[in-house]
């Protein structure tokens, strides 16, 4: 095996070495964290000795140090942008992903009303979550894969602009996230936090507010898991000097009342527009409670009672409408959808009624079951080349702590094909849970985690 | 990320499955491992998923019934050899490996000449460690690569025969090794295991004796791992009919006298025709020891200790001698070789002393540093394509527990080049600790493994 040399630095390194380091539970120093990110990137370094990396930093973790340290090297394996020009302070919000989270969209415009701007970097669904640029392209023209001039001026005329990942930003991080789902070292949580904030980090934010999602449609389903995972993410920021805070936040069953893509915009925009049904509630709740985190936490307001009166005002007012009308256009879409979401956002005729098949309680639902039944009828990705669908979807009519009688409808399923309506019928119709016992909901924000 | 299928199965595994599986410390079934070894022998699994399998295994560990499960898998990759029309018991020894470690070519005759037959697969040296097929090539003209026919040829006219691993011969142990060797996961005991036991357990033996190794020179180098080994080679070895047991033994320092390759086969020569200078004696009384218990397990002898007076009268007779010398013939070498071992034997003119600084006892040897020294000067390989040089090595004149003073002459290290030779003079003579107090050689066999 030869010898890589890291010539700028003018370090010799084995790659042997470093996997054996980690491989014994020692610390990597700064150079061979970054020898490895390097390597992945350009790609002198053998996929099957990140992967055996990989499988090591699973099993015997990485420090808090060192998980900066990969963050730092897998930042600056790419392009880390300047908005310097927009005077406005920076700040974005990252979820870790759910089932009917759609906060982005509302608290976007919010944040962006209430003065500061929000450079949002999104990704596209997958499994049994959803994805914002999927979201967002049900909108008839909008466009997600934007230049970063064209990225840089919407957000500088608009306060905020939305797009996709580019090829430039955090490289390693496309490759290191391929080889993990490949070999089964997509938990650990110095891995997540190095991919999250390495595409977080080249946005060149103020601030970062993180949304730790956690229960049945959760990527971590354990509460402890997700708090281990917050303080990571929130030490990991501050340590780049971005003022970083986490909630972690519930996900035992889906966010509002709407599942799927275009039907969850038809949510957002009924919340921008004060009209949403009550069901959409919780939702409202955490965009709002997350913008006005991101407004204090940038320095915007100085408490954060300010920062959510403001927000709400914003909302009240129908500014935050106004902004979301603006991106739309702006980035090609059709701004009239934020006038007549009924009419603009497409939704299949075939409407399936899901009935209760006992009486009792609400108790639980398999939410990233859930997800999974609107994926398979085109609503998300089995895999990540599939097509998705914008018009299915599902929406609500009960939620947890709710009684119903057999027969009472649980939600409404919106589906293309009548084969494929049954089957998912069923599947959600099994995830919610019915006892005869009441259950409360879980509470919305269960923790904030700080630096 | 395609579903691959072992359609001679009908099974369908997909790799990140097994991967996960051992990760969180579960036991593979007999098909996943099965899956695993093909996936890797026939190259559809991918580099990157054997290798973060291989960590998840170094890390989570397997049990006996896995490795004897990845040890089966990795036989069936190639060929199995039959040498059943050779009426004989065949026996077989394996050393993991050492420095001085020459016990095969005094123990193949002894053997043979006892009634057995020693169809004897063997590898070459590496680092530190010497190999048999090295030592063999120093007789000029000696072949050790020979087909399978040959092969069978000489063990059937002979009673033993020397070759080297063919392609044939458990192709997955191959891509293995050098996928473990690049990612820091060779030090596995099960991985170890069935390594060895794929290769031997493809030689149609009747009993096989282990020779682990403990102490400075040996790949493990504590004695409780080469007991944790030792004890995981005599399961599988039995588990699959093949009587199976292990040594335990000392290589806290060379074993017998010399370190190279000819001057090894001198000392092998030497003590076949009884002629042995006294510092070679633990190569001979290991040497005898194995044989007889080789000869006891396959079932020649009904008793060890008869198995031991056999032996012995095979060496003393000169029968093993002779036996030694129609080997060498049948394989292509100068069968003169084991009448006139110093004239036919290279060893360099170069002779340089290595003597003691210090006046005191001799209490341990660095054996690995004397072996890379020796590897250093042509006698080894620090890659494995690098060419040996035949005629360089090292006679020790002292042993642990020896008394010596400044100045005297701790061994002879016979080099081609000066400068070379001042470095590893000094390597050797920094590698020989010595102390005011005095310190007793360990016991040659610590323990005896049966099944």
């Amino acid at each position: 095996m030869a010898i890589i040399s890291n010539a700028s630095e003018g370090i010799f390194l084995r790659p042997q070495d470093v996997i054996r380091k980690k491989r014994d539970g020692e610390t990597l120093t700064r150079e061979e964290i970054k020898f490895f990110a390097d390597g992945v990137a350009r790609g002198s370094l053998a996929d099957y000795q990140a992967s055996a990396l990989l499988m090591a930093i699973f099993l015997r973790g990485m420090s808090a140090r060192e998980t900066a340290h990969l963050t730092e090297a897998m930042l600056h394996s790419g392009d880390v942008l300047d908005f310097s020009e927009i005077e406005r302070p920076k700040v974005d919000k990252h979820s870790t992903g759910g089932v009917g989270d759609k906060t982005s969209l509302i608290l976007a415009p919010l944040v962006a009303c209430c003065g500061a701007a929000v450079p949002m970097i999104s990704g596209r669904g997958l499994g049994h979550t959803g994805g914002t640029l999927d979201k967002l392209e049900s909108i008839a023209g909008y466009r997600v894969h934007l230049s970063v001039e064209e990225f840089r001026r919407v957000l500088k005329h608009v306060g905020f602009a939305m797009m996709g990942q580019t090829a430039e930003i955090a490289p390693a991080d496309k490759k290191l996230y391929a080889l993990r789902d490949a070999t089964a070292t997509v938990e650990a949580i110095p891995l997540i936090v190095a991919s999250i904030m390495s595409k977080k980090m080249a946005a060149g934010l103020d601030a970062l507010v993180l949304d730790v999602k956690t229960g049945s449609g959760a990527f971590m389903s354990q509460e402890e898991d997700a708090g281990e995972l917050a303080r990571a993410l929130v030490a990991t920021g501050n340590s780049f000097g971005v003022h970083t805070e986490a909630l972690i936040t519930d996900m035992s069953q889906p966010l509002g009342r709407t599942v799927g893509n275009a039907i969850e915009v038809r949510e957002c925009i009924d919340i921008l527009r004060s009209e949403e049904d009550e069901r959409a509630r919780p939702v409202k709740e955490l965009s709002l409670e997350l913008a006005a985190r991101m407004i204090a936490l940038c320095g915007v307001e100085a408490s954060l009672d300010a920062a959510r009166a403001k927000v709400q005002r914003s909302l009240e007012s129908g500014d935050a409408l106004e902004c979301f009308r603006r991106n739309v256009e702006a980035q090609g879409g059709d701004p009239r959808v934020a006038d007549e979401p009924r009419q603009l956002l497409p939704l299949t005729e075939r409407e399936v009624r899901v009935e209760s098949t006992r009486t009792g309680f609400i108790v639980g639902v398999d939410t990233a079951e859930v997800g999974n039944a609107i994926a398979s009828i085109g609503g998300g990705r089995l895999r990540i080349e599939d097509e998705i669908d914008p018009a299915v979807g599902f929406a609500a009519e009960v939620k947890i702590g709710d009684e119903v009688s057999e027969g009472d409808t649980l939600g409404l399923l919106y589906c293309r094909d009548e084969a494929q309506a049954q089957t998912a019928r069923e599947r959600i119709r099994a995830a919610y849970k019915i006892s005869g016992e009441h259950t409360h909901a879980s509470t919305l924000i269960k923790e904030v985690i700080k630096a």
